[in-house]
């Protein structure tokens, strides 16, 4: 009667895994169906009656031919899965290289540098936001080693900007409410909170979202814009919150599911010893060797790779072409010198995976058996994240698996940012660390308990600490990601050293690109060789001035023989007793009010009268590139003779410097006040009421060492 | 065969729970004997072979005659605990009062006041620390409604002030390589360093002691501070984890045990609906309109309160003993009001709990039966808050009781603050709001799935938001003590709009003690009416400046006659050509130039000898209270006639605004760049050098609306 019963348990056994329907984390039906079937199923035509679940056609060619290995049905499975991959890219490139090119890249150094002053127009125009957004999909489709989260933090930018601008005209969508954003700082916080929002959305992280914008994007901070960027990543999380509720049982296809990363390592144990925290160091010793080399790489490739780009759309896409091509054969090559595992009997997922993304892929190998470096070539970069994470899967991978697979992703990775696609960083560099963290988890195998899928995680911390030099920001993005706080401490620890060690190489992966653009990037710091200088060292170029009363002939001429933005304006006798500086007028509002056309006979000094027939909002920033041009600008011969008032559209209060100011205090001063002109004022009486003007430009390393090139050794 | 089984069945479960030893959550042993058991054992002597495993003496009042209702025991037994309160409060106060008064209170807005820039001996001092640690532990364990928490704040902060100086000259606690602190700047951030450690460790939260360093404590922020506090916390997490890790079994008594919360309400539903949000939504309304109240509250008792402790320490420990007097009375006299409940069947705990602290407290209920009332009241503060926030308790509390004890904390809570006692703010608070999270919980309990705990700690958020106007720091310390990072959004969201209702009433708590101890805290922003007036408004009093060579009479009389800090040096003939600004110089420099009696014999300008005969360190900022003092100096009749040339102790780049800045500019700048002195110039030639000098208080509102006092009408 025992053995009896034995048996028939073992048939419902049987029917039970014939039947079953499984439901992994993802929501993904997976039908467990036996060998002989399938190999009925996987001869009909490609891509007729299969449902493709995942946006990648890798899996396609993954799971083409499964059993035999007639070289000829690989390698049409191979051309189908690089033609899709290459056309996905071409698209993508395309989009880039002719509407906009300033959608290529990860798009956070932009963010970075527009929060820090610099506008430049096309940087957070609508066509970099559609490029950003469809290029970005394209681009992750072709099976690019990218990811999607620096592309959506400067997506949240560029919509924010559009807001912030009262919609885009252009395009026919105003609003008139938002006109209440037509100042710098407004704006600014405006597309911070965009910045914060993208994180949020892309980690599902609001907290880490914040932290992001804190840390990394914004120059300057404010009590008030925490507590902005903390309701906008509120609102983010909770209608994200929502949707996936509403999507969870697939009333709206796939939303939800697999895209957005959230990996949850909290079932692995959480008590660590000693050698644990030996591990952890010597994980963020490599993760700042390998970060601060990565960058160094990727620097070098950005530099090589910008003599392509220079020379037109045209070579920009071939190189796009190039990279996809490169990256298909890596991905459906390498598997090829993987060893085929057995099945493990004690998992719950199916083995091999047929369906979907999955943790185990037959590839080549016969029944029973799957390809672990197909597992995580040929599947989304998200769920290949989410297979290294994975807890109590420490044979799942082989350690030559491992090291084929971060040699492969980490030169990838490197040489595809910065090719015309917009591309992120996070998820190459999640990835690498990751198959590291493995490899280290497995040397440490015998006196560590710690799991491999933790190992894994903090493998991707550390990497992601040497590249991007982040510290509070990463490790609450980690820990909202994978949803256990228990981690901290080793998370953080791993990131401090990792960060150190990276530092003490090169600067951070974001600095980099920034400086490599050439954009005008103010250091909260001011530079040690600044102290051996005072402010008027650093004046170049001739000082234009105008009077209280001016002539509009002079005005224009100034305008267009000069590129300044601010000029100085003089009250001179008859209107004070000795010149004086009055304060000092930006070109957008001496071309609103030429445009108004209030001009005097004489110059005699007439009343506020003029301001009247000004709104205050026509002085008011306009959009980027919508203000009023000096093209736009109709002036008679009779006109130019006349004369204008400067007086009420002149700062009365600029802020000013004695010329014997130390310029590392004046910079420190510029920086900390976010300034764009700064008047130098002379110390001594009885010389002209001021003596020049800094912008942003005059405080760069390279206008003062190139003024001073022996200043570095005065040190 | 089956009846014998199951009586078999019975028998051994009797004897499991006779014998069973019970580890809760917390590891206190609890031993389940049988009623009869108890009565003898009670019996006996108070205090007498009894472990006392929790700090407060409460639970021995409430145990010690738990059936019979002799009138004369229970009066024996509020003695013995009202007595043991007492003792305990007037040790604290006597400490408080005595030694060190500026430990009195929560001690966060003195770090606020610090690192805005208020530098008063006494707040950071040796003796402050001292008092603040036991003061601490004295309030606490007298059964005070008070936390820890920002005790443990100002701990962290004076241990780094402390270590900021070098050590404690006076405790012969010194060490030399210290010395490099001696700056301002590093110095702040070291507090700042030491706050966050603070909360990191009251909380075991380190992201959210970051945070707190950032959004409450610091008035100035930088990259390279996110980056220490965030490395000081990360110490501290590990620190903690491995003491907690050692003392798991019991090796170091109740280390880590109840002490340092946490509560894990992580196994309750997060799923929620629209009525849940509404709910949410509702709590987020009466958090803030309690919180402001409760600010409004504790801001009329502290104006009271000053009354009394004004007339020195008798008043203030006598103070300190009614209000012990009344806690012990509400404590032990409330439960009475309380209906006995019947012990839940399915519980896991015993009920009644009779050792240490627990869920359900027998008081006068006969056995079987529990008060809830009691539960509350007679038990540690933490303890009571992982009561309110268990989960899957709904009907453990009834709703009489959770409106007495709410209506009881907030009164205690608002009296308490502002007795000569460390006292901390945020455990009443999170007791009142999970009382009344709890309340609302119950109202929705039929529309809402959300469980009771849930409410609760909603609720403490609430009303957290409502009193502290934190925002993201709130939320991620409140995660962290759950554990559950899929509350995100609700307490987002409930802290949003509690933040924003209270704003609309007053300011934060810590913002109006500030205040009320008439600390000049520079606030971020400028206040609207300072765009109505210039720099040079403001300016008060006659101005003292000295020559480049200056007579050490004319210098030790400014110095004794003026409580300046720093004057203004002029060039005058033949120095130059005409009078003009050579810089700053600074009181404390100018007393060590002093010291070091380097005078000439007539005015003719010597080389740089002079500084040869100091060290760089000469002139490092000392210690609080530790520098050159007026007193020190010895100055003969002959020297006093002769000369100093102050240019080598010069600051030769003084910050400068012209005199026609507008005072909100001016005052920006101030702030923004932690300004002590700003120099004013004059705008047209001709004139001295400098027509004032700006500090701290003339940028404070009473002194500014004292000049103008129909300022703010203009607006």
């Amino acid at each position: 009667m025992d053995g009896e019963d034995r048996l028939r348990n073992h048939d419902n056994n049987v029917n039970d895994i014939e039947n079953e329907v499984l439901l992994d984390g993802n929501g993904f039906e997976r039908h467990w169906s036996d060998i002989a079937d399938k190999n009925v199923t996987y001869k009909e035509p490609l891509l007729s009656r299969r449902r493709n679940t995942t946006s990648q056609i890798a899996i396609v060619g993954a799971n083409v031919c499964p059993i035999e290995s007639l070289d000829y049905e690989y390698f049409k499975a191979f051309a189908a899965y690089a033609g899709c991959n290459l056309g996905l890219a071409t698209v993508a490139a395309s989009l880039c290289a002719f509407i906009a090119p300033a959608a290529a890249g990860s798009g956070i150094p932009e963010v970075k540098a527009y929060l820090n002053g610099i506008d430049a127009h096309s940087m957070l125009a609508p066509s970099t936001l559609f490029v950003k957004i469809f290029g970005s999909i394209f681009g992750v489709s072709a099976g690019f080693v990218v990811g999607k989260e620096g592309p959506m933090v400067h997506t949240g930018a560029c919509i924010a900007s559009l807001l912030g601008q009262g919609g885009s005209r252009k395009y026919h969508l105003t609003w008139k409410w938002l006109k209440y954003f037509k100042n710098d700082r407004d704006r600014r916080d405006l597309i911070t909170c965009g910045a914060a929002a993208g994180v949020a959305a892309a980690f599902r992280a609001p907290v880490g979202g914040v932290l992001f914008a804190l840390e990394e994007a914004a120059s300057w901070w404010r009590s008030a814009l925490l507590w902005r960027t903390f309701f906008t990543t509120a609102v983010v999380a909770i209608v994200l919150r929502a949707f996936i509720q509403y999507c969870w049982t697939g009333k709206c296809g796939l939303f939800g599911q697999g895209g957005l990363i959230m990996y949850d390592v909290s079932s692995a144990a959480t008590s660590y010893n000693i050698p644990d925290i030996v591990a952890v160091l010597l994980l963020g010793v490599i993760g700042g060797i390998f970060g601060s080399l990565y960058n160094y790489l990727v620097d070098k490739v950005l530099r090589t790779y910008s003599i392509i780009n220079e020379r037109g759309a045209a070579p920009k896409v071939l190189l796009v072409i190039v990279i996809s091509l490169l990256t298909s054969c890596c991905s459906f090559g390498l598997p090829w010198f993987a060893k085929c595992i057995p099945c493990p009997t004690t998992s719950t997922v199916s083995c091999p995976t047929i369906d979907g993304s999955g943790n185990y892929k037959l590839f080549q190998c016969p029944s029973g058996y799957y390809n672990d470096l197909a597992s995580l070539f040929l599947n989304t970069n998200d769920d290949s994240i989410r297979n290294l994470f994975s807890t109590s899967t420490e044979k799942e991978f082989h350690i030559s698996t491992l090291f084929i697979f971060f040699a492969a992703i980490y030169c990838l990775g490197i040489v595809t940012y910065g090719i015309a696609i917009p591309s992120g960083l996070f998820i190459p560099v999640i990835l690498a660390g990751a198959c590291y963290g493995r490899l280290v988890g497995r040397l440490f195998a015998l006196i560590s308990e710690l799991d491999m899928g933790l190992f894994a995680l903090l493998g991707a911390a550390s990497f992601l600490g040497g590249t991007m030099r982040m510290t509070v920001s990463l490790c609450v993005i980690l820990l909202e990601l994978t949803n256990d706080l228990l981690l901290l401490p080793l998370v953080m620890l791993v990131l401090l050293v990792s960060k150190t060690v990276a530092d003490s190489f090169n600067k951070g992966v974001y600095d980099q690109i920034v400086k490599l653009k050439g954009l005008p990037y103010l250091e909260a710091h001011a530079e040690p060789y600044m102290r051996h200088l005072v402010a008027s060292d650093v004046v170049t170029g001739p000082l234009v001035t105008f009077s209280g009363i001016e002539k509009v002939g002079t005005i224009l001429h100034a305008l267009r023989t000069t590129g300044h933005n601010g000029f100085p304006v003089i009250d001179e006798p008859p209107l004070s007793d000795a010149p004086e500086l009055c304060g000092l007028v930006l070109r957008s509002h001496l071309l609103v009010l030429l445009k108004g056309k209030n001009f005097l006979r004489d110059g005699v000094l007439t009343g506020e009268e003029i301001l009247q027939r000004f709104a205050a909002f026509d002085f008011a920033k306009a959009g980027s590139g919508k203000g009023v041009k000096l093209e736009d600008l109709d002036i008679s011969e009779e006109e130019m003779e006349m004369f204008v008032d400067l007086h009420p559209i002149t700062n009365a209060s600029p802020f000013t410097v004695v010329e014997t100011m130390s310029l590392a205090k004046a910079a420190i001063l510029f920086r900390q006040l976010g300034l764009r002109h700064m008047c130098i004022v002379p110390k001594a009486q009885g010389r002209p009421p001021i003596v020049g003007i800094l912008t942003r430009h005059d405080f760069m390393p390279e206008h003062i060492l190139g003024l001073y090139p022996r200043i570095e050794c005065q040190k």
